[in-house]
């Protein structure tokens, strides 16, 4: 078989590095502080197994904490310079201490790096969304004892069926979110594993201590294989999405379910004008555009949880470059989910 | 407004109710028995509140009982005859033993009828799962501690990346496979509350005891609001399916993995003969169309999650016909999923 | 690299077996009669290069004819005897006229065989939906002719926005049906195309004349390159489908406002009894489950449509049996789209 | 039934408004040149029918022009000032024209407006996208004659199975991207229907003239019913979406195949390393990192058009803002798939 060979200019070199790393950025910056958490239990735990000084480690941490500050305050972009956040927290650290900052990289590559400031991220997220949820139940159900025995027809097949009221209307939601919270519990459970010192997907020479940073990052087991590490990149994801796919479609029926309810036909409810927005050619109408963009962030969850699934189908064991997506639509989904909820 | 008024002939009349019950009663077979398991704790349920008496009860049992052996043998058939399982259970009791049969409706609707035999089916069925994914993992591990060292390439980007061994290959699905059993133990548990007594949605006016048929069940907990029971059709079949998809897409990695280790390229691992099946031109050619097959099932798995979750998009709370579609999505994953993990 | 190999005893070949062929009987039962005219058609072209000479051509065709009546009688059922219906037919020929029934089978493979049944079905069956669909327009053509000037308020946001008439609301779905009846054209065009002599995907070294069953079997064009014609074998199903789930779209629209349109806070229409179903706990209420069932079917041809592409996705060029799949998918998407137009 | 009330802050009024607007404006930007483009046809229109005089057209007309150019030269930016590019063009047209500039709103709505920049839109990306795939193919053709001769195996199920050439596997893919050519023409043709006139989906008292802003715009027809207008929005999009997801279905494929064949152990193809990535802990190796992400988009596009499909199921006939969603969908669909195509 011979070998074929394709010429490409240095033009063709740009577009190509500007498809892979597009909007790339805006996610990196999220994940960059639980980037540099776990860089600081890294550069404990090489201590711990006599890679590092007490001085390099101290050097290294301080140096680590002043990014995370720099971030904080809005100065440490990474859009124009850098490439990724695990780049950007190196070329800082070499900026900052010469030979000592490169050290960091021992015994772990970019690859494991993302795994385990995406789970952070993720255990981190899910918490804010507990919370919220739980808030969101306890305010349904002041709301459905207010209106415990103020009657609303119930439904079935859209046509009034049975009496009911408005507390069992709302109460149903309440048991929904509980269900729901159980189920991010679960997501949560399956992001409480530690990958780092996985590598590339196939460990590394030297002899790291991954217990070590699995106590310290907090995580209740270590991922054991380190291919596995790799492979489950798209799969935790997805799953999580999943969960919160549960959640919105919760979110989602509450909304649909006032909007029909506000209509002039069933008139159960009135909305606040603070919340309806008005028209261009009908000024008087109050509409809730609020609960339809709501409704059509369901689709959107569901689509993200979609996405990676396929992206992650037929995909050759180890590290794929495909997953990269993961990042985006992991990171949406939780800033829609918790808008959605917010809202 | 001016009502208008469509008619239509008994001909057309046919043809919708072929169209809505068309397939269903392959699945309402597969039901029967959890359909009759749950009609005999409610019987017990209307003994315990005084409503059916002792006599009449263990007609009622033995004639429930008789149907499931009926069944068992494959002489219930409900092709033909019946509307469904529901439908085929109460005529059967109302032949046997006339009014007394009549009295099983009592406090319940085909709606909460449902409802709890596809709970206690998933239930079943993820304990049936479970059973073959250990048994799978178990397999793997023998395989994986045969040949621990046995060296592979490690790949990144499908690029020979680091040395590895088979061993680590294969023990990379032990552990997915182990995260897969603890969502399969969610999806456990969101089912495992007993939403019978809901009737269709809004309760019924009979003070039924629904904590014992909880108990008789054997379920963890009551699904308290009865609105919330209709709701939860299609958001608990979703969820379960969603996990389903988890451990699909971890045998489809094995599946794929292999086709690609068996290539003439690859040449990693021979497959025995037994597994492969000829081509029409190419005698001698051995192919692995099972694990093809088994890779485009998790598409399949997929595609009923997505289902699902679309058909209970923007739907108004209370029954709706819907999710009918959800038992066939369900029963149907159930299926491939165990099919394939025994393949 | 040592070569691993793994024994599996007859038990093991006869569920992969059965695992493989599952359920595709139903669906080879319906390509069968289009299997034997692109047979026939084959024949003839073997005839014109001189491969079979005139008595091996009548005699072939006449057997092929014979099965063609036999199955439309019910006569010829491929289930429990065949493994599908190429081999079904090839078997047949053989048992009857001996080894000139062996001759059928030069220059052409199953997966070509497949390949252009399902092409002839799919266009029988658009020819078929645009008839249906042409007829529907119509009917509802002279509905909103006949309610021209009923007022019916018209909606945004769910809200009463603007004047409007019950005709101007029914015209909109004639306008939809006209643009569905042009994508529907699109898949057409698309399906119109010959990939018979492909054979597996790279040819045959007989020097065929693809051209002549291009004209005898009416495709408007031949399919030039070989690999092609196996690469656009799941390709051209899912834009099938993709092109059936628009149809589908709009007639869940019109389901879905005569819902609320006939619910009794709109109370715009009425529906014939025989179109409406009953409660078992609520005689006296008329439910339209026909239009929740076609509702939720829109959600089964989006999934047909989403399974494939995902199995799709990902794959190496050739023949893979995954997209064996699409087989059930298309003709479920078909048999559904049709049933819900004429319901 | 007591009305209900909730009372909400100024807070949650602006949570409100954030939730709704958010990321629209980058989208409307994109659109702002259509919506000026349809915005002077419309005001010719209203001069022809005598609503405007022309000095007022010429002065509207001017000022339109004059936001054209400063939006070109990146000096019309909507983020922070504006709600959505329609209130922008008719602020700057009251702040340069004082009452002449609300004239512009007569006998048309935001809800016709949107819909007619989407249209001419989707119109011009199509025909950059014809153009890039014809030159992509024509690409092919040069590289797929060149190696014409090159022998390479032909697979069936990822196993060698007949001899075949380089330019064979090219060539599939040229055959390919012409499909795709003409599914791109269905959906141009579908796009190319003119909305402007149905206000917000109910005409307008107006007599305005709609056939002469389909003609000045260069629509191949109007869209008759007003209400249609509204219900194809979502339909639209997704059948476009639908077309482009089989583009990047071939895309996919050709950056899969060379994933493979540039693979070690196939080893058919090399690629020139400007267009390949190194690797943090193993420098000398080449990742197609690129065609990992195009690979992956695929799965993007599709998620697009069944995120689409879902927020538009089961929703009211009419304006819904749900679909707002679609705009976003729409656009990142053509950048990606306009993106890939070049790279």
């Amino acid at each position: 078989m011979k070998k074929l060979w394709q010429k490409t200019g240095t033009k063709t070199a740009k577009i190509v590095h500007k498809y892979i790393i597009s909007e790339n950025l805006t996610e990196d910056q999220i994940l960059l502080p639980y980037d540099i958490i776990a860089s600081i239990a890294h550069v404990k735990m090489l201590n711990k197994i006599k890679i590092l000084n007490d001085k390099e480690v101290s050097n290294i941490i301080g140096s680590l904490k002043e990014i995370y500050k720099l971030n904080e305050m809005g100065n440490f972009q990474l859009a124009g310079k850098y490439e990724d956040c695990h780049s950007a927290i190196e070329n800082f650290l070499i900026e900052k201490l010469g030979d000592i900052g490169k050290k960091i990289h021992t015994g772990r590559s970019r690859n494991d790096q993302i795994l385990v400031a995406i789970r952070l991220y993720t255990k981190d997220k899910i918490k804010e969304l507990e919370k919220a949820s739980l808030s969101l139940a306890k305010q349904i159900l002041k709301f459905s004892k207010k209106y415990e025995f103020v009657a609303m027809p119930g439904y079935t097949h859209t046509q009034q069926a049975m009496p009911s009221s408005v507390g069992q209307w709302a109460g149903n939601f309440i048991e929904a979110l509980l269900d729901d919270l159980k189920l991010l519990q679960c997501a949560f459970s399956l992001n409480d594993q530690n990958p780092l010192g996985s590598a590339s997907g196939f460990g590394t020479s030297i002899n790291i201590d991954r217990e070590e940073t699995t106590k310290l990052l907090n995580f209740a087991k270590t991922q054991v294989n380190s291919l596995y590490c790799q492979n489950s990149r798209g799969k935790f994801e997805s799953f999580t999405i999943s969960s919160l796919s549960q959640l919105m479609m919760t979110l989602g029926k509450i909304a649909n379910d006032i909007i029909w309810f506000t209509s002039y036909e069933f008139n159960f409810f009135q909305i606040d004008k603070s919340l309806t927005t008005g028209s261009s050619i009908m000024p008087q109408k109050q509409n809730l555009d609020i609960l339809e963009v709501l409704r059509a962030n369901v689709s959107v969850i569901m689509s993200y949880d979609f996405q990676i699934k396929t992206a992650y189908h037929n995909l050759f064991s180890g590290y794929n470059k495909d997953l990269k997506i993961s990042k985006h639509a992991l990171i949406e989904s939780f800033n829609i989910t918790l808008n959605s909820i917010n809202v």
